[in-house]
């Protein structure tokens, strides 16, 4: 047979540069790609402790079916964080979600009839667009500078696009230009989704991995009136590997996303959820996440400096207060998807993240997104070092 | 704010039983509600040790990202319990999801537009009904009866419906009803799905657990145009709380599933796949499931017997070669959900799922399901014999 499919999978594609992702999983290949935390720092001792004790507990209750909003003690823990992150919220306003990339998709089914807009930074995470397409959007963008999304140009784009239902933004770290949304802008963004009555979908996987300055106030924290939709991790500061999220949001909204994830796949992992939930209470996560910091700390310095040192001096790239990435931005005129297969892959034996795929409507094909935390420090120094020095015998 | 929803939450609405259900969690009932495996059965010291194997594994890969289609070890191993059971695949045929839920979730939404019809049977599994609703279809139903589907009736449906895209199915003791597809009409179904160009949806958690009789060939193995999309799960066989399950289908349409995956979730726990792999190449699988077997045929005696004991007369029970449930039906006129509010959970002190739920059209009251596998056979005798009592002492 050749299937028909349904109108909403039009816009469901295969990145167009998997295929060149791909490569880059060679393990000859130093990968500045994937957003992979440092698997060398994970608490593996500390997770095998926990899973023995959850499956060992009378009554079998950790591989049971759990409830599909998530088990209730670890509500109340990621509760418990929020609120010493200056969020005023209960275990009855969270929700567990399979990492926070199922309340993406949650977040776009519930508010986004087809056609509708949605509001993203430009350049965007990716894994975002993916799971707004099923949705059958349409994006408008706003371009971003050294202070996060340009609260200015938002203002502009509001104005343009008046039926705009939902604004996306990753304000700490951005993914990919790794820069942080000022307070100042922070306050403006909320007064301006209060003026176009937009859901705001925030996004903060990184958030906990600040290197430098001072943590700012989440927007789910200057959220007035129910408006945001928190989006949290423990990829990053316990191990991707649980697959464990959350999303904060007022009841009408959470209960919506509720919903979904009873039609979505049940629940989450109940011994996932109940190694998280013992982990929390055994051991401090504070501590694991500030070695955590020092650790990428280091490496983001190390690339930067490498970057400093082996680059042509007309490539620009961001210097991120926390966070996994750095952001390239060459000569106008440089493709970086085109480099990477031509040279960067095959010369200098190095992968990255080419930059065009991470705008929504209009690719620029001079930027790149370098990870940091993946690979030690000696590869960092290494790749950094062959990569400049193609950059430098391959002008384009 | 009051937000304002997509149109596809128009149908996404709370379960009408869902407090009901609730009342039955008060750890003085007994409930034959949820359709739980035993939890004394669960292989947990076999999964501590994989769980510790895995951690311990260099490099800590268990606990990283993972490709989003599923570990590749994982998938061969599915492909090969597939074939054992009559389904020529491969590994490449093979896609892990988050429990077999997020297949229905991935076919609905993969395939319908709003207001297409999706044919099930009558009852079905309201989780099924669930995960349909976001896709916005249209239900035409076939009853059911001894052998399943009643596959005459299929026909005069799809004449009556031919925009039908897809049909639901649990072929093996089905739920709620128990009963299986005869194999007879198992050929006809594929004849009227090639007939029609639908896709069948085969929904299998329960089909390791036969009692008696011998077991029937897969829709999926009587599949000779790509139109069968098999969903299989290890929440019986294995633990729930590992939430995997799998899909096979042509490749057209697990590409399309592969896509949605990435879009809903980005990937299932890496741990949880790799402590999967890691029982089915140590352990013995069928062994395992042979015990539960004698276990559960076990507890639906103990239940049926009870029934026979207890009941009245007129209330039948079906007897099912495997599976998890019987499911009853009273005379003409009795309301299930009534008799649970006001007699069966205050008084008798035991809990049910009402039948009415899992009409997709024209709830029919007087019918009920129970669950025989959770709850240890003197608790079965037990309530039972509580519940004919109410039975007996209030006829409604």
């Amino acid at each position: 047979m050749t299937p028909r499919f349904a109108q909403r999978m039009a816009e469901v594609r295969p990145s167009a540069i998997g295929e060149l992702l791909a490569l880059g999983a060679d393990p000859s290949i130093i990968s500045f790609g994937g957003g992979y935390p440092d698997a060398t720092l994970f608490p593996a001792e500390e997770l095998e402790a926990c899973f023995r004790e959850v499956i060992r507990a009378p009554g079998g209750q950790a591989m049971q079916y759990a409830p599909s909003n998530g088990l209730p003690r670890l509500r109340q823990q990621i509760a418990g964080l929020m609120q010493a992150d200056g969020v005023a919220c209960t275990a009855e306003d969270v929700l567990v979600l399979q990492g926070s990339q199922q309340g993406l998709d949650f977040a776009a089914r519930m508010l986004v009839d087809p056609g509708e807009v949605i509001v993203t930074e430009d350049p965007t995470f990716l894994g975002a667009l993916i799971a707004f397409q099923p949705s059958q959007p349409r994006f408008a963008v706003v371009p971003v500078d050294a202070e996060g999304m340009q609260t200015d140009l938002l203002a502009e784009v509001l104005a343009a696009n008046p039926q705009a239902r939902m604004l996306y933004t990753v304000p700490d770290f951005q993914n990919p230009t790794g820069v942080t949304l000022s307070l100042a802008r922070r306050h403006e963004l909320i007064r301006l989704a209060n003026a176009h009555d937009l859901v705001v979908i925030e996004d903060t996987p990184y958030r906990q991995i600040r290197f430098a300055g001072e943590s700012l106030p989440t927007l789910k924290s200057l959220d007035s009136e129910g408006r945001v939709i928190h989006l949290g991790s423990f990829s990053k500061v316990l191990v991707p590997g649980l697959r464990l999220g959350w999303a904060v949001a007022a009841p009408a909204l959470l209960a919506r996303m509720g919903l979904l994830k009873v039609a979505a796949d049940t629940q989450t992992s109940t011994l996932n959820m109940a190694v998280a939930s013992l982990y929390l209470d055994r051991y401090d996560l504070a501590a694991h996440v500030a070695g955590l910091r020092r650790a990428y700390a280091a490496k983001k310095e190390v690339m930067l400096d490498a970057i400093r040192r082996h680059f042509p001096q007309e490539i620009g790239a961001t210097d991120p207060e926390g966070g996994l990435f750095t952001w390239l931005r060459f000569p106008e005129g440089f493709d970086a998807t085109a480099f990477m297969r031509e040279v960067a892959l095959p010369r200098a034996r190095v992968a990255y993240v080419p930059g065009a795929t991470f705008f929504p409507l209009t690719p620029r094909p001079n930027h790149a997104r370098l990870n940091f935390s993946a690979q030690p420090e000696a590869k960092i120094r290494e790749g950094i070092k062959a990569l400049g020095e193609a950059l430098k015998s391959h002008p384009r």
